[in-house]
């Protein structure tokens, strides 16, 4: 018997004293979906350099494939979401049902405007009309990925932005935003959503045209009403309190998904809770407080991140992990204890029921959660002893034909 | 023939020759208005303690009064701040009377409902009814001092946060707000706005309720359509591009003031422009540029800092040269060649157009404005020669009874 | 049997069985020391005002009771800071046999050369001599109050900066500073270290003499052979690695002590390990590396923080829990597996390593560790119900004769 | 007869006036010497990808061209710094010769040990011995470089750190680089140094192995005499006061030189001035003040940045213009005056000092300095209308055999 296994055994039996519905946590850890992104598991780097990584996918196919590993041993990671054109293919039938053969579905398309050279003083923003209908063009293709694939999420990341002051005219910039926005969203499948991400800066210096939620909150609102607003972790000043955001846009019914990862200065795309998990715990404790009012929305969990010094697969294990643990801590929070304490300004008392369930070790139960939906008690063991990093090692050497990726 | 009167005329004839109307430059450099804060008058400090200062201002007379010099040496700067309760006074009739004898006028009221032991969790934010409804009284004490003294404006900064997670419900206190600043905007004299002021941090460290334009913006439309977003420049985490957000509010027509200062790192309320100057200029040009597309809006422009080694009607003169400065700079930019150079994707020429005007030496224009205006060429200059101030710090020895202040 | 003491007996066999010497950790955990500061037991703010809290400790006699209650109940906190002038007494002896009474000892003597009016344009780095003797002539009143009470660190934090450009001479400053912390070093008891503090900003928000680590052990070197640097967790900018600088200092040998606290954006003085504990964890992770190789050295554990929200003595309890949670996650780091991992350039499998001590739910261990020690298995539940605070609340009322503080 | 020729003697004029002694200001100006960086004339870009220019240099001859170029339109810009291997020819006495027919010369040599695959995990500090030697090595062979082309100056950056806690150990690392430093100190030639860079963050996100000046300072220390610090205005934390280290290692005697640019928030390497110019100025303020005390060192002044969207050419001449304009104004700062209002504790006039400085328009002083030295008198005017750019642009297609560079 593991020492998981005995655990939660005590886990479970101090849960229970503690008035906690075990199995309605249980069914709720079992519930969790985290959708990972095809671009995490192919070569990335810094604006120093790429270092190409032994077994790092090359073309959607292999994303695929990693991404369903992941989703074999962690049991919460089904959607995956694709990055247009890197993750382009002539047959989006053949490719979903791959997915579904590999056991994973199609999450949110991602298109691309700013790799191509026509990008390079932006997308939606650019004074060109030409470039802007370019743009536009892209979104409609990825719309129709988007049917194809089934899948109901567009995910828009723009890098547009300046880097000098007078460079361009910034209110013209925002109308062509909200041009731009409004179209796209009048492309979109009728059940599916748009989330439009925000980012404090870079590759912009001077400004970014969608630079914090405030404005994306601005352009999903003048978009139309399938139009919500993506919170990546990484995408904000220092000293930012983001569940504050996250509550606020929660009540506001404007909060669509969450790009996972974590920073410790800038955008720095490390495994999720490398820096600070208990930022992530808050998170949740957030959208569980919503929830408990009613207002906790449909949200679509990501990871997005940029391992330069990790193998891909195994790094997004670390981040499921990560992301499992500071839910299921969250999940522990007693709420009533929690209203009661703040009803009596109690503050030393309030963050002591916080700090309780934080402190609580939950790794019995998550294998036990894992174990119940088939997937590895022990995710990280599991993928490194079943020889797949020895096999895609090997056998993805050189370039594919038509590969396309970002590094 | 001072400096200034010679480097006048060369200069004018150097516009001149640039294609500047100067007539018309110096017209707006006349109509320039600039508000100081009575509490900028007296005493203040860091929390590591106060140093009385020679001469500061002990009461509402000795700060109009103050603030009186500051306009008669600078031409520009005839409303006043108040601070209520700091500038409580039983007639305000006399007081404005005062104020016309001294020649500026009431500006802004500031509500003040952060230092009462019952605001120490709040205010509108505050769980109990009873201090939200405490601090509503305020408001309404507020608006009718703003009915007899002719204030059109209402400015308003909440300490309101918490320190720690789990301190307190977020979105129960959004909803707070909600309903007290459309409470708070039912008061307001009927011809008079309300300006809702963010905060980064500090006081609270964890969360601040209105802590970035996203959500002074909410609480604004919430409230009422006399509502709009005050803009302070110490007030945003680092590297955050303020002119941005200027040029957005403006085109959404919410953009209501200004607080003037500068800073380092946090909100060091320093004197304006002894950081960098250049943003104040930049903010100006956003500004010109949004007038220009008939989005100007009716801003008010006013100083907020506190100085704690500089003597107080010296550090108010200061920033307000330098605000002139940048003001004036900013009208010098030759907005067709910038237009030109931006439609030609010329980021090099588009910066150069605008390092044009800031580069302009434009110290003989605003002397001879001053002149224009009855004020003094050289305001320090002129005050140091005054001997205003050994009168007040021989004068203004001991405490005033009823006087009150922030230091 | 509480939870305490039946998750004890489970966590010490899971340790066992990961090959951890249960009993030797045990033994660490009680030799742990973290010293409590007078200051702060009693009332304390921000800039923005100072709430009077109820039992806020009033003069030296209350602010020692109140340490030898968190020692008590924590068993390891048994010296207490003192704060020269604010903790001023007659007759030192007599405090010292006052704080054996209580069960405490007196730890680092901090002078204040700030506060005094003198003092607004600095200290040591004062331009004018006569300000410089002054403060020297505090560091010789503090050198002989650490003979009298047997205390062996001195611990110097300096306000001494400037907030505008051209204020002052940096250089010459510099020079200043140097002579006056070699004289203060010629003071101190033989046997006794001085610690140089750093602070990143305030209240200089120009420049501040001492900056930062770099600074500190500059004057720390040419100051003398027991002059050493002391870290404080609030007083660097946004982004910096704290754990690294630790590990610096101590291959250095010139690592003296810390003061605890935590922080959001600026020194914000939290209870320690609110934002972040793991960064905690991360610096005795180093200290135990750098121990490993034979660089431990001498540091002095102590807390330096200003509660405004919480009540003081529940609040320094909170700390105190919080870094014996820090301390024991770390000492359960296997070095060897860390090493091992490092080694084979195993990123993931080395962070793993840190996160799987990290991950332990350590309160049985620790509840055991302070029921050994005689103090409360639960500090916080024990101190509540011990109707201390109530007792504190009533007697403490008014202002004491002779009582000094910060706030 | 121009503007600036006009103005000129104006500003002459009324510069003599202010007592300065514009015969030696002048001279100074013309002694100016700014060295620019070969790779800041080809591609470079984000990490999100590398919009190629049109003109923009392929190898060392080309870059050599383009740098004198700057030089000719500049005047003060005859150092040109190569980095190795990018720059890397097999015969440098032709090298030598041919930068000596453009009107330059060979200034500092950059190793470049953070490119090559093996330094994924570091260089000097990584924990194979057999990397390390590489990278030694590599210094050998640029010492060697030194020797042929006569450059003086060995400028090292690196790029060593970790992502994640745990990845390294930072002592041993720590180490390492002492050894490697003080071998590369021994491979110098004699009459040449050795520069050490600090940054603070990226490309490694969790710690770097210099980090700030501290470190670099240390390790210059441990290296031997002939090793120095070098700045680079973008590598440091938010807030962080850059003149008050420029001071301090001044005092020193450490500070060997400058990487100019500017960054609103990282590492931006936006064109010098573009954000704030006036940091610049105080920086020069500095190094005079230290000069006057005899402590002004032997600093090198090079340019590093990385210009995205502004022609490469032009945005080197922009930021030596900027440069330029800074240290023109910060030579007519009034140091007597200053050191009088300091000595009074007059803030307020010391500031106005410096503005008083900073607000000089210095165009027409520094038009004439370029003309006595046979340089232009616009120099951005006389590139754009020198067809210089159409011709690189129409010669340079497609890439060159042997061509290195960063993008």
């Amino acid at each position: 018997m593991s020492d998981n296994v005995a655990g939660y055994e005590v886990l479970a039996e101090q849960l229970h004293e503690r008035g906690i519905d075990v199995e309605n946590l249980e069914a709720r850890l079992r519930e969790q979906v985290i959708e990972t992104p095809s671009w995490g598991y192919g070569n990335s780097g810094t604006r120093f350099g790429v270092f190409k990584q032994p077994g790092a996918a090359r073309d959607v196919h292999e994303r695929l494939a990693d991404a369903a590993k992941v989703h074999e041993v962690t049991g919460v990671c089904r959607p995956v979401a694709l990055h247009i054109p890197w993750d382009k293919v002539d047959d989006y039938d053949a490719l979903k049902a791959e997915a579904a053969e590999l056991g994973v579905v199609i999450g949110a398309i991602n298109p691309n405007v700013f790799q191509d050279p026509d990008y390079q003083f932006g997308s939606f923003g650019h004074r060109d009309g030409a470039v802007r209908d370019k743009a536009l063009q892209h979104m409609a293709e990825c719309a129709q990925i988007m049917q194809s694939t089934g899948s109901k999420l567009m995910s828009l990341w723009f890098a547009d932005g300046t880097n000098y002051a007078g460079q361009a005219d910034l209110i013209q910039r925002k109308q062509f935003f909200e041009e731009g926005l409004q179209q796209t969203h009048d492309l979109l499948p009728k059940d599916a959503r748009m989330l439009i991400e925000y980012k404090f800066f870079e590759p912009g210096f001077y400004h970014t045209d969608i630079a914090d939620w405030g404005l994306a909150l601005h352009f999903a609102r003048s978009a139309g009403e399938r139009a919500q607003v993506l919170v990546d972790l990484g995408h904000h000043a220092q000293g930012v309190n983001i569940e504050h955001i996250v509550a606020h846009l929660l009540d506001e019914q404007a909060l669509g998904g969450f790009h996972f990862n974590n920073r410790k200065y800038a955008d720095d795309d490390l495994t999720t809770g490398s820096v600070n998990l208990y930022e992530v715990f808050l998170i949740y404790h957030e959208i569980e407080n919503a929830t408990a009012r009613g207002r906790g929305g449909d949200i679509a969990y990501m990871i997005d991140q940029s391992h330069i010094v990790k193998p891909k697969v195994e790094a997004m294990i670390q981040s499921v992990l990560n992301i499992q643990t500071a839910y299921a801590r969250a999940l522990l929070v007693d709420r009533q204890a929690l209203a009661d304490a703040q009803s009596e300004a109690d503050t030393v008392l309030a963050e002591e029921v916080l700090r309780s369930a934080w402190d609580t070790d939950v790794r019995p139960l998550l294998a036990q959660v894992r174990t119940d939906l088939g997937a590895a008690e022990d995710p990280l063991a599991a993928y490194r002893s079943s020889g797949y990093f020895s096999r895609i090692a090997e056998q993805r050497q050189g370039e594919l034909e038509g590969g396309a990726s970002w590094g």
